[in-house]
């Protein structure tokens, strides 16, 4: 920026100035929205994206370009307002907020070509942000990356992760900006304006931290200016601000949170108060015009190589959770946008395997799963194709960010090791049971679950190339190769392993069941009756049309048997898959909450061993004769 | 304790060597499990638990009795060592560790009557530990809690969450000590063994830090003397330990984690090794006979007197969420024992009518759904009836937390409240469309969704009195009164809304959508279709004899509609249910990412709304004649 400060503060001010008036009409239009919170963090915002980023409002998106997160997305009226003073788009626009025609939402999603990833469920931008800033380094990119939090979601345990991460990752090309306005939606703040209390715990987490006045444009400028100067950590600047600025009647009021301005006096008054806060402008200075620009550097495009088949041999016992690791690590040699995240898990997961071939791409985040997946999102943001992995029942411990990266829609590819009472002794509080009812709720989530080595490798590749957030289910025990290295595997795709023309009941199963539903086979081959035996590798999408069709071979008989609990997994699945055929199905799956025990013994006494498909094919052909 | 050090220094070490010997020898025994953690506390368990706290061995659940929470629960043997040495059941049984006929599990769950939460989900047992130390104010109780974590969870953000709570509360009654054994699974912790860097941390949240040699037993010693003179701040004792320490071979060496001794040469190595550590005895000195008992204080049962029935009138409006507060308040009159917490949203859950009655018995989280979660379990654990709110898409930053507090089947009995697309304008990051998912697919959470006032009010009536989990679904909107005061509800029921002896498809909705049937009801009645409608207030349980009635009573043909997304919610329930008696399920549901809009828009948008069900309603019909 070569404008002189004396040009320059009077030009932000107007910017802010109008920052506010947007905000409040927006939010007013809308009838709904946050404009106190938006009133804020003006001078802030103002400063940030009209005299530190470097951006093109016309290519949000630009590779080189600087980043900004909204971590407080309640403040999105704002963040609009600041896109549209830039040019991105005509500010009459504004005043759809919040509208079902427009993509203004009440907190900001990709669907906005300016916004990376979804915000409003607070305390995760911030480890977003730490995605974006990684994936610089790994580009080899000089782009900075700036997130704005309230103090509020600094409550939020996910915050600290990210500060741990950034810290230990040194990351001084992250600049966060905290908004302390003191009040949260219900009371005041936990720190409220203590702003060496906040300092404190930012400094004793390993960052630089700098306390301003948050309406003090010079303050602003000089911290972003010490910012961009530190290097080897991270920068936190604590800005003390007043919730509502601007507008006297509100400001630092309780009662205001999330309160739209009502239109008339109370909107028209307050705009006012606002219109007499512009000052003389500079001339010839038009803010939105100087944004410098994004370096163009010329920059190879990253692309995948051809990825080998596997190579197992039937019948060897592997683990598909090795087998993910084996598998990731020569996708990695394929692609360098493949990077993989682990939670202190990648002994276990054996995401290690990659770490060993990829050193540089490999981030580990000890034991914090939200920022794993937080940074995930910011790295699948900015083009890398990440695989976070951790025990799948850990996953759930960063739920509600996978909830966001399925509403951002985000290409992280998640594998969940240890799944389901197979893994034995170490008991529930370490078995996911309930993982694949966590994903597949969410209708964009990509559910896989691989029974094998050769499947474990086929989907490792499938997910990385499918657009969208991808779920990787693994198991702890060995299992036998049973496909062929050159077995085709299709995302929505289903494996029948045993069929004939005579076949009674199809048993659906995936992962370690797979096996059970293989003993069974022969046991009731055995004795003389027929089954149909189908590997669901997809759960989402579901081969819908390979089960119906199943279905009616064997009579509309089904019995899905799987290791997780019954509500939201396979059974639920197949069920919505054939009812439109007319057909019900049979489940076996843990029904009660599990314990320690040897995986056969588990297996046997939850339910869904071979003994159990066993007898529930005899039971279901008994009904079927008694019906006749 | 009257023992002089000189006495007690011996017989504690002594008792810290048979901690790691049984350590050792029933995880060999096992062939899993984490020998070497424990080896790292053995020296601050044997003080903790024969040295400072007060107990009972035969009677562990006390109310009186100072507790101790294993949060770092991969520690589990010595823990069941020290209850064995403690005299709470034979020595012997130790070698049943892990296996499946014992109880003795590979990470502690309340089966053991001396485990109040389950933990080995790293972090959560310290949220626990605040819901303990909240439940001594509230019954005015002198107990204690004691809990155990290890270094490399504190990078759980769960852990920070905890740590601001704990200060804010000024919870000098807990004493939290951390095993600083600077290992974690993969690789060496975070912060290994800078003591200051993470005494810097907790100090900065407002703890009273101690760091210490964690095998000195006179500094552990006087740590916790130090720690029961703190007043005004809850305090965090660092000790620096070593993993594995006791056996040379292991001590502090990477990929040992996780990792029994081999029966045979290894393990007898490691135990004579740790025999020959034993020191002289004192003479007369048996700590286990010694252990101070809680005081027998005379205390009165806490009963609940009856609640009164609703008092809202047929027809008035009023949203769910805004009668769950009201009910919780009442509720709360009746019952000394009901408790709220809430994490920043009391304004919008209203839990803020409960606070604004029994401030004392409202705690605040700020905004850390998680440690508001754990609290929950520790108040629960220790006889309170706590009910934690928050929206019902950020009860999902908790997950792992339901996870863990359903494996330890404690009774909270969490609120949701803005379910779904019909809160309108805030957009996908607030609505929750997956929580009906997550708390079904626990076997023992019980899930129940009013759709009016009085039918919220006797839920939480309901919830608060039934063994277990609980959670309740509240709405944004405001909704009818359908109820009369009077209505029985019951944990498994439902209720048939419209029905006519010529019903031809049964539509089955809860919450909101209940009132979209409604609309149906009459737009179809009105050109001569007459449906069955049910409210579906109970989940989990549900009504299976109910809807097979209704399904035998209309054909066969059901309609399933919910504001939620297709998997794991209701369509999902009912078609289970009916499944046994061949029927199929027809659902509408959420089925894409929603965005912002009118509440009324969105529920036609994605197809939940009455038009949508009087199409659907006209399409089973046309396809039930052309199948005719």
């Amino acid at each position: 920026m070569s404008l002189d400060r004396a040009s320059l503060i009077p030009a932000l001010k107007n910017v802010a100035v109008r920052l506010r008036i947007d905000s409040l009409k927006s939010t007013s239009e809308a009838g709904s929205g946050h404009p106190t919170s938006c009133c804020s963090a003006a001078d802030l915002m103002s400063v940030i994206f009209f005299a530190e980023m470097r951006y093109d409002p016309k290519d949000p998106r630009n590779a080189e370009s600087d980043r900004s997160v909204l971590s407080k997305g309640h403040a999105a009226p704002i963040l609009y307002s600041v896109w549209a003073e830039a040019g991105a788009f005509d500010r009459a626009d504004l005043l759809k907020l919040r509208r079902i025609d427009s993509d203004l939402e009440g907190h900001p999603t990709p669907r906005l070509p300016f916004v990376d990833v979804a915000t409003g469920s607070l305390g995760q931008g911030v480890c977003a942000a730490i995605g974006s800033a990684l994936n610089a380094r790994r580009i080899k990119s000089d782009y900075r990356t700036y997130v704005l939090l309230g103090d509020g979601e600094s409550a939020e345990g996910s915050v600290w992760e990210a500060a741990d991460v950034a810290a230990l990752n040194g990351l001084d090309n992250l600049c966060a900006i905290t908004d302390v306005n003191a009040l949260g939606q219900s009371r005041p703040t936990m720190w409220q304006h203590d702003m060496e209390a906040i300092a404190r715990r930012w400094r004793a987490f390993g960052w630089h931290a700098i306390v301003i006045d948050g309406h003090d444009l010079d303050a602003i400028l000089d911290a972003c200016a010490e910012a961009r100067r530190t290097k080897g950590q991270p920068t936190m600047i604590l800005a003390r601000t007043i919730k509502g600025k601007g507008v006297a009647s509100v400001e630092g009021k309780e009662g205001w949170h999330g309160k739209a301005f009502k239109k008339g006096e109370e909107l028209d008054n307050a705009l006012a108060e606002l219109e007499r806060q512009f000052v003389p402008a500079p001339p010839g200075v038009n803010l939105s015009l100087q944004i410098p620009k994004p370096p163009s550097r010329p920059r190879a495009v990253e692309v995948a190589r051809p990825v080998a088949a596997p190579v197992y041999k039937l019948g060897d016992e592997i683990a598909t959770r090795e087998a993910y690791g084996f598998a990731l690590a020569r996708l990695g040699e394929a692609d360098p946008r493949v990077v993989a995240l682990d939670a202190d898990v990648k002994n276990s997961t054996f995401s290690d395997k990659f770490e060993k071939a990829f050193p540089d791409r490999f981030y580990e985040n000890f034991i914090a799963e939200q920022v794993m997946i937080g940074a995930a999102m910011g790295l699948a943001a900015r083009g890398a194709i990440p695989f976070p992995s951790t025990f799948a029942c850990f996953l759930s411990r960063a739920a509600d960010f996978i909830r966001m990266a399925a509403i951002s829609n985000v290409g992280i590819k998640m594998a969940g090791s240890h799944a389901g009472v197979s893994i034995g002794e170490d008991g529930p509080s370490q078995m996911a049971l309930e993982d694949l009812a966590m994903c597949r709720a969410q209708p964009n989530i990509t559910v896989l679950y691989p029974s094998d080595a050769v499947s474990a490798e086929r989907l490792v590749a499938l997910a990385a190339y499918h657009a969208g957030p991808v779920y990787i289910r693994t198991s702890r025990p060995k299992t036998p190769v049973i496909y062929r290295n050159d077995e085709p595997f299709v995302v929505g795709g289903s494996k029948v392993l045993r069929q004939s023309g005579a076949d009674a009941v199809t048993i659906v199963g995936a992962g370690v069941t797979v096996f059970e539903a293989l003993k069974a086979y022969d046991e009731l081959k055995a004795s003389g009756t027929s089954v149909r035996v189908i590997d669901l590798y997809s759960l989402q999408p579901i081969d819908r049309d390979g089960l119906i069709a199943a279905g009616r071979a064997t009579g509309g008989r089904f019995l899905t048997v799987e290791d997780h609990y019954a509500a939201g997994g396979i059974g639920d699945a197949v069920a919505e898959a054939v009812a439109d055929a007319g057909f019900t199905v049979e489940r076996l799956a843990v029904r009660e909450i599990p314990r320690s025990g040897k995986p056969d013994e588990l297996l046997d006494r939850y339910g869904i061993s071979a003994n159990h498909i066993v007898s529930a094919v005899r039971g279901l052909l008994a009904s079927a004769h008694a019906h006749r």
